[in-house]
């Protein structure tokens, strides 16, 4: 049974993610349809190059991504699908795919050419379902576009180090649900400049030295649970993605507070990493 | 297999979904529940008519509709299931059916009266599964109802024409997840309306003198990205459902602004069409 | 065909429910994951309590249920697997179960001890998923943990009663989608305790001297419907969940106001029944 699975801007409230499933329905009764989100921010592309990064790969070899975010067909939007680790992609070429694509090269990308045959003001519905059920008929993205070799790239990507490789000056590139402050910071990345040095790690005027496991390893447990002060301490991790995220211990937005929010930490922002002497 | 949608007021974090579906599974093991909608504000009739309206029909043909909102049966709030255009409908005899029965005539409407055999103070857990499971497995609406023949109508479904017929007087009708502002003027009813006039049309004061095919038709693609400002920019479009809208390009609610939060329009505003003379 | 549910504090918009799926497929293609909430409030153990309680008795017997809330492993939260009423549960020790488990008792209990194969930062991707499909493939309990005899428990499980027996001493566990207040007082133990004598429930400053069958009992329907004025007004019910529930008759929080919001009732805060001497 073919996966298909749907990341979009559409809100959790409007009719647009409803209507798409019964279009795929309507082609594939067997098909089997999983919601990674709707909720990105509207036209947000690095949110939602974020999110599909972390969710494709625990899917099945085959499964179909449709990403319907900012995809309104004009000359300077394509839409374009992509064979990937196996793994096929359904979006417009605006920057979403790029993040994976560099740590991954995509087998084949192809600019959907079918829109002659369809007009529409809808194109998630209209030409992305059409064409995740050509490919979870067995269809070959030859047949929906012609091969193209580079995709839009998306800006601020990757994080920058400094001449002297004493510095890495990264960026927030999500806040999630905990308000955690994910970073492009891989972990990878960072240790391959550290080189076993030891750091500062900046965000605003917040300084952390260390960076933990997981999240309760602020917790001393040596202390009575009911003398503790842990919950609402910040802290620094690689998440579970592997990127350095900026934490705060059992946060709550809307209660306690979180790292976003009582750091004042937003999307853009610079968090920067010093290496120090030996 | 069968499919049964939901369209609910319940929110994303309440159990109702959760258990409405484990109580569907119960008793049919290989049905497909479809969520279209959860978020419908609290009792918004018109909010749930307009999402099922345009969910409906892209489902296959018979694919029965849950929609569970102000459900409470009482003694003005009864409980119906329709069939129209092949699809089922079981919700409360509230107004929510009758936006598509101006569209599209019901073949058959019944009155559910099982209810002496079901108390309940969940009824869309307790009498709506029921009814769905019995469609489901090919049952007849009259085994679980008594026909009736009309049922009860929402007020401002239909925008007016004055007796001049130079103006339509519509309203606001559903705000969408990017804040765009939708009214209840048809592009078929403009059309038949207009005959061929231009037009000025007025949302507070604003106003706008063209009608879009598409959002990104706001953008003069002859001046480089980097010097253009179309986003954050008002527009009016149909939208992919046929109804007029007023948006903004690109719009973010929560961060840029949308057509509702800076021009300053909510539900049952009032947004005019003055037709020029010749 | 197996049910997975899944129960988080994910929100809809991170990647984790997502992954988590596709993790499930990939172990289990032809499993049916079933979500019933992302959108319990970061941490919040009793409200996760109060849903899975809820929710998991409509499905089928043999059902698994996964509660991704504050799962983080440490020395003070190991993980657990429980068989209750036929249904299975996947969630961390940490009091969670203590509100199904004192109406039920559990036919069997471990502690999970596969973590020695597996690292994670992400346990309900990498351990909670390989438990469920172990038991979904029909694999025991003993083969993944070694069994104990309790669990933690929730604080402010339960109401106090005065030694008079004259007031029931309740708090609210649970704000739901309508701004309805959810008190831990069950009707069972209502009735128990009242053994019919009359009484007055209080909530801050406001009395109500009846409970209501269901919400629309307010209404006067001798009164023309254009003239009546109970929509925003204060009432008591049973819930569909038995539990004493304040509420207001249509409410909404983000428009007129709802019982939550109107009569400032939040998580924790008191309600007393005082009964009346005959």
């Amino acid at each position: 049974m073919a996966i298909i699975t749907l990341t979009t801007d559409f809100g959790e409230k409007d009719h647009f993610a409803g209507a798409i499933k019964g279009a795929i329905y309507n082609e594939l009764p067997d098909v089997r349809i999983v919601d990674i989100s709707h909720s990105i921010s509207p036209f947000n592309i690095a949110e939602a190059a974020y999110i599909i990064q972390n969710a494709f790969s625990s899917f099945p070899k085959g499964t179909i991504h449709i990403i319907g975010i900012d995809s309104e067909l004009n000359q300077e939007n394509k839409h374009i699908a992509l064979k990937l680790d196996d793994h096929y992609f359904i979006c417009a070429n605006n920057g979403i795919m790029s993040m994976i694509c560099t740590e991954i090269a995509p087998e084949k990308i192809v600019e959907i050419n079918i829109h002659d045959k369809i007009q529409s003001s809808f194109p998630v519905l209209d030409v992305f379902v059409k064409v995740a059920c050509h490919i979870a008929r067995g269809g070959t993205l030859e047949v929906i576009g012609k091969a193209i070799n580079t995709i839009k790239p998306i800006k601020n990507l990757h994080p920058f180090v400094n001449d002297e490789k004493t510095q890495i000056i990264g960026s927030v590139i999500y806040i999630d649900n905990y308000g955690n402050v994910v970073t492009n910071i891989k972990k990878s990345f960072f240790e391959s400049t550290q080189k076993g040095r030891s750091y500062e790690i900046f965000a605003r005027h917040h300084k952390f030295k260390k960076i933990f496991t997981k999240y309760s390893d602020i917790v001393n447990f040596d202390i009575p649970p009911e003398k503790r002060q842990d919950e609402g301490r910040g802290l620094v991790v690689f998440n579970a993605s592997n990127y350095l995220e900026i934490a705060v211990y059992k946060s709550n937005s809307e209660t306690s507070g979180s790292a976003s929010t009582l750091m004042g930490l937003g999307l853009m922002d610079t968090v920067t990493v010093n290496f120090l002497k030996e």
